[in-house]
């Protein structure tokens, strides 16, 4: 793998272009030298930073099946040791443990990253190749890119983060910010102990020294690079609804003949009942009692942001990457983004019940599962949300219909105005990309741990490099990239980079 | 297996007590000797017919998982030849192939009788032992019982009606009617190619000649050893629902992450919405357009059958075998049975979408399945259910949900005058057995095959012992009776025995 060539604007920062860059913080020749000689080691570095990736995808530590978590742990530490980080713990919670890291070199600013070490799960047989093999392969109008369970979500921008601080190491220099690790293994699961991880004295303690915190991205858009800094993240919430003869008091309390139908109660039937009160028709607006109540409109400033990021993405690109024709009530681009940013869902990630293989078995289940997830958004709140639904089951006579929630975090917001943001801008400017300022991302992650108290610090997701496929089959990285306009792996690990120097000089 | 105590009350049919029985047909002298001789042989048998049930369960057919569909029947072929069949053929359809055979002794009268060589599905996880190891326990209250996939459906009562005939062969006797055996290998998926078999010409013809068609059954009452007489069964259709973006032209065609469902419809809503049409809110009743055009109202002969059956049937022994506390609205025993009759229904037998594994997992799912099935009553038939469903569904805007129908059949009816319907009464009685006439058994079997044209044969289930969990884990046949009321193998070997005497010699 030595022999890709460099499709890549950092190459060019040099001189006087570097210079006008970091000139707050930094000196002219610091700079400017400081990133040539980094983008040199990064280069060098390339075949151990894919191998890096390769060798974690092959370790899938997975918490919905309690899978590899100590492995897990264990793999992250040693690899925040290899990166440079002087002091690194495992961090013990009621679930699968945490890690936080400290990289002190006496920088004047200090700059928190998170990183998570497990995975979403996977069936091999909807794969094209092995998901731990992390085979490298040539994707079409993308170039090389790994596909493995883990690429994209979080595997891949986090090794390319840590190549970034291989590189400054190799180069004979010093992370311009002293950094911080705070790391969990049940991100995938709502990170139901995370909270537990940031609030330990030490840890907590070391955060409150932070600009804010970094969360690796690989989200350029293949058509123009184009990237979003987002202002804040929906929150979720996952749970299983379970209807069951068991706690109905009705229907079987196993699967039975479905002759017995005549005669007998239906689980099936019941869920089916229960899940249609919760959403409109359509099934795309909940329907629960006063669900809205908490939903807080988009501001003036916030529609702004979104219609000037409708005209920097690609539309057809959004709709090819996801397969989809059409949006909801066929709305223009912009509203459709609106809706991504403003709108709570209810969404069945799953059915499970009675017979679920080939063909059919003339049974009547004795038990059916609905997998239920809710995304919030501010001023909703996790705990008010799962209230909301029990009340709205109850009322409707649904008691016995349980409620077994499985994680999941409030909205997030950052300060547009924070140092973070304005850097991450100042950044993505510099390496002429394409930014976007979204209001909220419509994914989640558990940035409310950070953006609340006690932590409350400004959190977001940054980096350049392209991925997809999150959750799904097929999930993939580019390593190596074709397309002049999105980076591959060196010039992701430089974005990094790039970021830590900026968060060092900007006022 | 040879030290088991008989409790049975066959073996006091001797001398003057079977005299009075087979009078009409055949002489004082020849029924007591053949019954006496017979039962030894059957009881010096008993080891080789528990073994025949065992090797049998220990190679399943599955036709919904096209498993072992040939062996399976070159397995029947056998088993019929070993019990003397003479011409034993294997009838080719479109699907599995069929078996005929014949066993023709030159007696005056031929009786026909169904079997299936195929099992329904089954899942280890679910089982106590080894579904395929037929093995043999201790089952309070019952006795011993070969628990295993097939026990009692339908392998067991198969294999004890072969335990007859090898009996009659071992006492030196002849059947004292000819045997036509009729056999498919598609019962657990609706039996879609069986019609191929019976109407075969050399197949028909042999049909033509018989009193009717017996269907091998354990269904003795374990409270007080009761049978029904049912005179009919209600038909079934077999389907798959399912809504997918591919055919909806919206929502995803694969599995996306679940943040995009504010923006993209859900294929899963979507199935819970059309499903919900298709009852009544307490999910008990078919609330399809005009589905009950063709349902007949229960006669008063019926009605009247129903109340006898009520009172001799255990209501208590019907609940704890189901596991169910209620029946449908707190009805009743006689109403419970009446519904169990006359009620058309439609079942959910299976969900199936998205993530279905432990925990959850963040996906819009792209496809989202159903599975169904209908129990249908005279006059409704396959055709126009399946039509009646699609008309409602389309009617909503539904016409993207595909309705995959994999297999069903006609209800069927039996003249309760016939000559079969009156010999099974007559030996039920003179065995000892309360038996209640049913006018329409809720389970279905493809008996339409038998009682409509060209076939138009009286048929129905005729059998002592007992088993239950068909369909289910934990399946069981009892092989030995610790219950006095209820019939092992060698009992229920007998029974068939009788129900041929019987035949051979009713006006």
């Amino acid at each position: 793998m030595s022999n890709f060539t460099v499709h890549n604007r950092r190459t060019l920062l040099t001189g006087a272009a570097a210079a006008t860059l970091f000139a707050p913080g930094l000196s002219f020749a610091a700079a400017a030298s400081d990133m040539v000689a980094i983008r040199k080691a990064a280069e060098a570095g390339y075949d151990a930073s894919v191998k890096r990736i390769q060798d974690w995808i092959a370790l899938p530590s997975i918490a919905a099946e309690n899978r590899d978590m100590d492995k897990g742990c264990d793999y992250m530490m040693a690899l925040a040791k290899d990166a440079g980080f002087q002091h690194v713990e495992k961090v013990p919670t009621d679930g699968a443990p945490g890690v936080f890291a400290t990289l002190d070199v006496g920088a004047k600013r200090w700059l928190a990253v998170y990183f998570m070490y497990d995975v979403k799960q996977y069936d091999p047989a909807e794969w094209s190749s092995p998901p731990l093999e992390a085979r490298i392969v040539d994707k079409p109008g993308f170039g090389k890119v790994i596909v493995g369970r883990g690429a994209v979500n979080q595997k891949g921008p986090q090794a390319t983060f840590l190549a970034g601080l291989h590189a400054i190491r190799a180069a004979g220099k010093k992370p311009p910010v002293n950094l911080v690790l705070v790391c969990e293994g049940e991100e995938e699961i709502g990170s139901p102990h995370f909270r537990q991880v940031v609030t330990k004295p030490n840890v907590l303690a070391a955060l409150k020294k932070c600009e804010g915190v970094v969360i690796p991205a690989g989200w350029q858009s293949p058509s123009n690079g184009g990237v979003s800094v987002n202002l804040g993240a929906k929150g979720v919430v996952e749970f299983e609804l379970v209807a069951s003869g068991a706690k109905w008091g009705r229907g079987p309390k196993t699967d039975i003949h479905s002759s017995e139908k005549a005669r007998v109660d239906s689980p099936a039937w019941r869920l089916v009942q229960a899940l249609t009160t919760l959403v409109t028709p359509d099934g795309n607006n909940p329907a629960v009692d006063g669900y809205f109540e908490k939903v807080r409109p988009l501001t003036a400033r916030e529609k702004e942001l979104i219609a000037l990021a409708a005209k920097q993405m690609s539309e057809a690109d959004a709709k090819k990457a996801l397969g989809v024709d059409k949006w909801i009530d066929d709305l223009p681009w912009e509203q459709a983004l609106e809706r991504l940013a403003s709108q709570p869902t209810i969404n069945i990630e799953g059915l499970v019940s009675g017979y679920t293989g080939p063909g059919g078995k003339t049974v009547l289940p004795g038990r059916a599962v609905a997998k239920i997830d809710l995304r919030l958004v501010p001023d909703m709140t996790y705990e008010d949300s799962i209230a909301k639904i029990r009340a709205h089951l109850d009322k409707r006579g649904f008691q016995d219909i349980e409620l077994n929630v499985s994680g999941g975090y409030d909205p997030t917001e950052t300060d547009e105005n924070s140092r973070l943001i304005r850097a991450q801008l100042n950044s993505y400017k510099r390496l002429g990309v394409p930014a976007s300022v979204y209001p909220r991302l419509a994914g989640s992650w558990p940035g409310a741990v950070f953006t609340s108290p006690p932590v409350s610090l400004p959190a977001g997701q940054f980096g350049l490099g392209h991925g997809s496929g999150a959750h799904a089959p097929n999930e993939y990285y580019v390593i190596e990239s074709s397309n002049p306009k999105v980076e591959g792996l060196v010039g992701g690990a430089m974005s990094y980079v790039d970021l830590m120097y900026e968060i060092a000089s900007i006022k």
